[in-house]
């Protein structure tokens, strides 16, 4: 079967709006004919269910897609990944099954199908129905393309499903979700006013009570394992700064905020900020440094004695962070490693947003 | 037992040499007395075995060698974590054993112990000596303390052992070797001429030979799961632009590096020439990216189709990069658990180094 180019869009007729749009979910119904997006028709080429659009075969077809509509190449082979593995899918296109609005023809000039300038008004590129539902049903996913060199501001990802093209041209997924998930239960009291020293770029508290530790889980005993003849908690700047607000030790919190300034400039802040904030929700947060992050987090801590596996890695950034996919991927794929989420902490100047975002293997 | 602190040392007499250097491996010998660097001196009035230092006890002589030696904390915790795990250790510090000069006499100026400018000539802070062996014998490691906040020429690496002190005190080893250990053992002919289109920034090369890809492991056919119609290899840009210089795909060469560095920068320029020299020498580099590595490498490929585990994720960074220790902590642990070796490649502009960084759990 052979289909026109029309401005943007491919145009079947004959029994193409009952093979392709009614049995298998491609395009929109254009009355007895059927209106194909170019990254429709080139997969419909791909798997020689057309024969040629306009004259041209896939190569050629393919080519002057990619000369036509940015970022073509990336959009078609996530669309193709998509289809193989068995998902019913539509451009995110004005007019198309699920985008918010359609209008009565298929008219569009040439452009990055759905995109901020194109219909539904969102961010995505194409639209994943649920399993078993055909298109136009309830949508499951909002999937942006991106190609592994494209930044991608860290504000503009919430409810977004991102699909990261490779050099090599292999997909990977990634749920970007509002909100870090923490369930804080973890319950303590603190001490007043312990003796401590502020000593280069940390903190030891003298004779601290074992709670501290123990179940609030503050600091780390400078040493746990042989036969110290010294009772002493090292603290983090972080740690010592908040202490030392809610009045736990005995510094002056502008001092140990300056210092940590001085060491790490105004990250220190952002962490601080974010630090606080999961405490104040019972949340325990620890140095992530191991696992490249600003902190993992626990729940729920009873006693350190008995401590439950760390559930999220959090990795404070800017408000206006852009991620690159590179990082992005390194973050999630070690966090998936060792069974934790991954969440951002956008730390603003005045409150804190949370994204969590977790690889899919669709 | 009490000691005295003389101009950057700590002297002790009466049976201090026997009880603390010859039965233990402390400081060096002064005639009948012994000689010990302040963080040897710390460790042991911490343990209980001197009870004060002119004076001074755990915590006040704590505090005076904070202010006395740069880093003084975080040499201290990795010396007490490698006392508690068995080693014998010396300060790398001119006159102490192991250091390649000895001195008849213990003075020395207050200073860091054993950077560039104290003794042995090294920037190793801490010499661990094999196990079984006293101070003196061989070293097995030179190690060199870093804060997780100081960052490191990548240059600097070869041969050391780095001890990261996290901002909770935990100390986290690093093991750097030169060389990139690769083994390369991968033969394949190469065609010639292929026909292929420059596409954005990717390759498509049309009804190549098969052996491109399931010999040789260039590309990834544009789909092969489905039944496509389309016989066709997606080439990255780095992959392309070496099979052009080698005649193997009909594209300007050249062309396919500017397209290179106009998606990517002088980065593709590095990249490139890494990839090139892995090729040359029968290793397989392919995209890292789900790992956030330039490329994963493979030794030896026989077939696609039977596909060894890749043994190492290279990431390419120029001669004059310097490491923050966290991102150093992302990708080595990264590494590890994929069951692969990170390997950095120092991209110069004439030559390649290599260095393989593993993480060691003493």
């Amino acid at each position: 079967m052979n289909a026109t180019l029309d401005g943007g869009v491919v145009r079947a007729s004959g029994d193409a709006r009952q093979r392709f749009h009614d049995a298998r979910g491609y395009g929109r119904a254009s009355g007895p004919d059927v209106t194909l997006a170019r990254v429709e028709a080139a997969h419909l080429l791909y798997r020689g269910d057309l024969d040629s659009i306009s004259g041209m075969d896939f190569r050629a077809f393919f080519r002057d897609s990619v000369a036509s509509e940015d970022a073509f190449a990336a959009r078609f082979l996530v669309y193709a990944d998509l289809r193989e593995r068995g998902f019913y899918l539509a451009p995110a296109r004005e007019g198309w099954p699920g985008s918010d609005r359609e209008r009565g023809d298929g008219e569009d000039t040439a452009g990055r199908d759905g995109n901020a300038s194109g219909g539904g008004g969102s961010d995505a590129d194409i639209l994943v129905f649920e399993r078993g539902e055909k298109p136009g049903g309830p949508v499951d996913h909002r999937v942006r393309v991106l190609g592994e060199r494209e930044e991608l501001a860290a504000a503009a990802l919430a409810g977004q499903t991102l699909a990261v093209v490779d050099e090599e041209s292999e997909v990977s997924y990634f749920a970007c979700a509002t909100g870090g998930g923490f369930d804080g239960r973890t319950e303590y009291d603190l001490p007043a006013a312990i003796d401590a020293d502020l000593l280069d770029d940390r903190v030891v508290c003298w004779s601290p009570p074992g709670d501290l530790y123990e179940s609030a889980f503050y600091g780390q005993p400078i040493s746990g394992r042989d036969d110290a003849d010294v009772d002493a908690l090292q603290l983090s700047l972080v740690e010592a700064a908040d202490l030392a607000a809610r009045g736990a030790v005995e510094l002056d919190a502008d001092e140990v905020i300056e210092r940590g300034r001085a060491v790490e400039g105004e990250r220190f802040d952002r962490r601080l900020s974010v630090y606080r904030e999961l405490r104040d929700r019972g949340v325990v947060p620890k140095t992530g440094y191991k696992f490249g992050a600003d902190f993992r987090t626990y729940d729920a801590v009873e006693t350190v004695a008995e401590l439950p596996h760390s559930e999220r890695l959090v990795r404070v950034v800017q408000p206006d962070h852009r991620f690159h996919p590179r990082e992005l991927a390194l973050d999630v794929r070690l966090a998936g490693g060792v069974r934790k989420r991954m969440v951002f902490a956008l730390a603003g100047d005045d409150s804190n947003d949370y994204l969590t975002v977790d690889r899919l293997t669709p």
